[in-house]
């Protein structure tokens, strides 16, 4: 059997190691049109930045330890320019020569990844502006950042490379501004969620523009360029860096004939099969299925790509292995905060118009007697029929990591968060709580689900009527930080004295910093006989959602 | 309705404010024999090491407190004597004048926990001998540090509380010795996992004794005693803290003619009903139900007691709420070392006569090129039939907490390894791999499952025959740091060139550090024809089990 991998990294990697392991026989090649294979992509801002001080870590394999360990003939420089599937070779260029042969195959595994998007930004073709793919690229802007010295730098895009791009050069001692076209960064999460992160990068002084759009670069010289901004404004700058998003490599597919989805990434079925049996495809380029809607997506992570690679080797050799679908599960480092999210954001169930209920909670990532306790906020969208989990998001300085894996375990072995109450998590007071963030969302969400909480949500305040009154049931001392304007204040503590203060013909609205002192402020009022409310998530959910 | 609670903290505490969110009318009163209710029992061996440096730190709650925020009459100094089922009443002595008084019940809750055993040891009742269960056992073990100045102390046991207090007590600077009966510390985990925890102890002085019980004590002085072990040593001390274990309390039970099971703890059905319809009860006193087994077991964890109180309240209110069943999660900080655990370990399973696989994953807690990364040790336990997960182990200096909450969620769903390859987890540099620890073992254990792999495990190491060769893959560097004797050494990248130095009749038995290498060798070995055996955790499992 001949194998032709066709991109070196992730995907590709994988399944030359696994198709090895699976035989000693198979003739394995695997070509890059770059000069390095199998090296760490997801650790290039981190070179930069000074984090990663080696520049040889990155370098996971070379093509003489791949052919050592694993018999692949790896070719680096090498590009494969076609495909021809009746024939079933392929056309490769030799990059360094120009001299082009071809090569036949058995199985062609294609994992070319995705390219950074440029837009035809006019002026944006100069010396000064990059992208961050692979090492070249890193080698380009660490030579802009060694020889000019800038004091200034532009990142475009708030996603996971703007945001680890943005902080390398901020560790770097030069001034950055992070230019993001839409409202908030970081997408996977939804804006509320966000404000956590924007408040984190603001405090470091970066200067964050959002809702602004780069409209033009002009050079000013062989240092800086000045960029033309949607609202008008200049910025001078001396490196910019291009992170808008990525968008999948099909040119070698699509001239074959392979299909190409709607979304604009290469169709396979669950074996990562394209639709020449003969062609296989992973990662970055296709498109996968989404866990929880069933719909295409495009999901360009490093997790999947290697269990897509490893599977689809699998399947060449005539094993039936099937790719279970993606939930996106992913993180990022913003300075000292994580933030993290699994499955469907609010923005996306409203898209697919998905039912939904969601709950915040906020509550410290070990027990909080003990030292380095840091609060965790998390939101739980679920459904609030079946009580399925839809997906969830996280942000804060410790345990963010572990609370979206938590979630994202229960989320693919399809639990509800009705069986989320039962987990048995970890703990001792340097880990946990005996009531773990997990837990207590569960309860807030089954509250729900069985009728025990009416919820309102921080989106919904603003626009309390007259038949509503906004209760705050903190301490006076806690209101000296901020409040919400026209809220009564009646500490929880002392609500059973001064019920008779509330009128009895209104729906009570009660807050509190994070909504457990409200939920049993809710409780008294209903049991009472009150109509009432509680901000889920509290003050802190409220006022993260403007920031 | 009127609810009487035995016991204010974790389970009763949480009882009680559940029942107060349900009810405004129901009258709540909660009786503790000690003068605090709901202190934070995890954190006593933390306070007195000084990490956690505020007293007041530690009581969550007064009685003060919790009647403001629940209306909870919360009776301190108060001990529970007798129980009159037939009358629905209970007889009360208040500690501090003897007065003893009657209070009716609707529904009464017995959350008394569990009290330390302490052997019948001669001499052991002295003024420097100390167990460790409430504030004023803390407060006494603190003033004998505090007054005398120890200069050696000695712990006796080493589970949770052992371990906990031998860290204290090392990091006030008094040389302590830590006496274990067994052959290992933590016996929730097995003793090739110990073996790490083991290192870690003696790597910080502390003289860490197993196979050894305490005989006799003679106190010498008003600040030593004289220890006589069961090896004849004798040991000079100015502090024993004895912390061999904790059986449940159940005096007031058994007296009342509630069921006791056959380990000593009150019997509940899955509602947390005891044989009388009218008495719940909760917590460290009771038995529960084994999430693997189905039997009996006693888990003396918070976790399962502040749940079980929220659903007994629940219950008395008529909701049907069903315990699941318990994991037995648990985690301890052992110095920099964390060793956690969920389900069943391998001596439980050959107990109850279960059949099993299990397979050794070491990896990085998070991408190796990124700083900080520290090695993830993990056992699973699985069924090697229904693929079930039945247990999982983990020790190691970082993301410890993280794996086995997975694995506990995966356990709680009932997922199989072949479902844990599926796993999708957060990935970034500094928070995990692309391929993370627990794919990694679902892939070793899918590979046995599957016939992939034959493995051979640590402890058959030593007793390999004439017809086995033993082949060590590792570079010749490697071995400096010690290898198995009698092992032949070719680097898994030179073995395609030299397999012909191999015997081709005989079983190749290959091993390198952790099992990857061994792997890619093994499947080498197979392809071409060889009989061969993988050593499923490499060479740093095999000689951790002496450790």
């Amino acid at each position: 059997m001949k194998i032709i991998i066709v991109g070196g990294v992730a995907g590709g990697a994988s399944a030359a190691a696994r198709a090895r392991r699976l035989s000693e026989d198979a003739e394995i090649i695997m070509f890059e049109r770059g000069p390095y294979v199998s090296f760490a992509n997801c650790g290039l801002p981190y070179h930069i930045g000074g984090d990663i001080q080696q520049r040889d870590k990155l370098l996971l394999q070379t093509p003489e330890s791949f052919l050592a360990r694993f018999n692949v003939d790896v070719r680096v420089m090498n590009e494969v320019i076609s495909i021809d599937r009746q024939a079933k070779t392929i056309k490769v260029r030799n990059v360094l020569d120009g001299r082009e042969y071809a090569e036949s195959y058995d199985f062609l595994l294609l994992s070319p990844g995705a390219a950074p998007i440029v837009p035809p930004i006019p002026g944006i073709d100069n010396s000064l502006t990059h992208s961050l793919r692979n090492i070249p690229d890193m080698d380009r802007i660490i030579d802009v950042i060694k020889n000019n010295k800038p004091n200034h730098a532009t990142v475009v895009g708030g996603g996971f490379i703007g945001l680890e791009m943005m902080e390398s050069l901020h560790q770097l001692g030069i001034h950055t501004s992070l230019i993001e076209m839409a409202d908030q960064v970081m997408t996977p999460v939804d804006k509320e969620m966000a404000g956590f992160v924007h408040s984190e990068i603001r405090s470091k002084d970066v200067d964050l523009r959002l809702g602004v759009a780069l409209k033009e670069v002009t050079q000013l010289d062989d240092s800086h360029l000045k960029l033309t901004l949607s609202n008008g404004e200049d910025l001078t700058t001396g490196l910019l860096i291009m992170a808008i998003g990525v968008k999948p490599e099909i040119r070698l597919a699509k001239d074959a004939g392979i299909d190409i989805g709607e979304l604009g990434g290469i169709v396979v079925n669950a074996q990562m099969q394209t639709n020449d049996p003969s062609i296989y495809a992973v990662g970055d380029a296709i498109e996968d299925q989404d866990f929880v809607t069933g719909n295409p997506g495009l999901v360009p992570l490093a997790g999947p790509a290697n269990r897509q690679g490893r599977m689809a080797a699998d399947n060449m050799f005539g094993r039936n292995e099937s790719y279970q679908g993606t939930q996106g599960t992913a993180i990022c480092k913003i300075f000292d905060l994580a933030v993290a999210s699994v499955g469907k954001n609010e923005k996306q169930l409203q898209r697919e118009q998905m039912a939904y209920e969601k709950v915040y909670v906020h509550t410290t990532s070990h027990a909080s007697y003990y030292p380095g306790a840091e609060t965790v906020s998390l939101k739980l969208l679920f459904s609030p029929s079946t009580g399925k989990i839809l997906g969830a998001q996280a942000v804060g300085k410790d345990g963010i990591d572990k609370r979206i894996d938590v979630l994202a375990v229960a989320q693919r072995a399809g639990m509800t968060v009705e069986q989320l109450q039962h987990l048995e998590l970890t703990y001792a007071p340097p880990y946990g709580s005996a009531k773990d963030v997990i837990n207590q969302a569960a309860f807030v969400a089954n509250n729900i689900i069985k009728g025990d909480s009416t919820p309102i949500h921080f989106n919904e305040i603003d626009s309390l009527t007259s038949d509503q009154v906004l209760l705050d049931v903190r301490n006076p001392g806690e209101l000296e930080n901020g409040s919400i304007p026209g809220a009564v204040n009646i500490p929880v503590d002392q609500l059973r004295q001064r019920m008779d203060e509330l009128p009895r013909g209104k729906e009570i609205v009660v807050y509190c910093q994070v909504g457990l002192r409200g939920n049993v402020a809710y409780r008294q009022l209903v049991n009472n006989g009150y109509k009432a409310r509680n901000l889920i998530g509290g003050y802190r959910t409220y006022i993260h959602a403007n920031k």
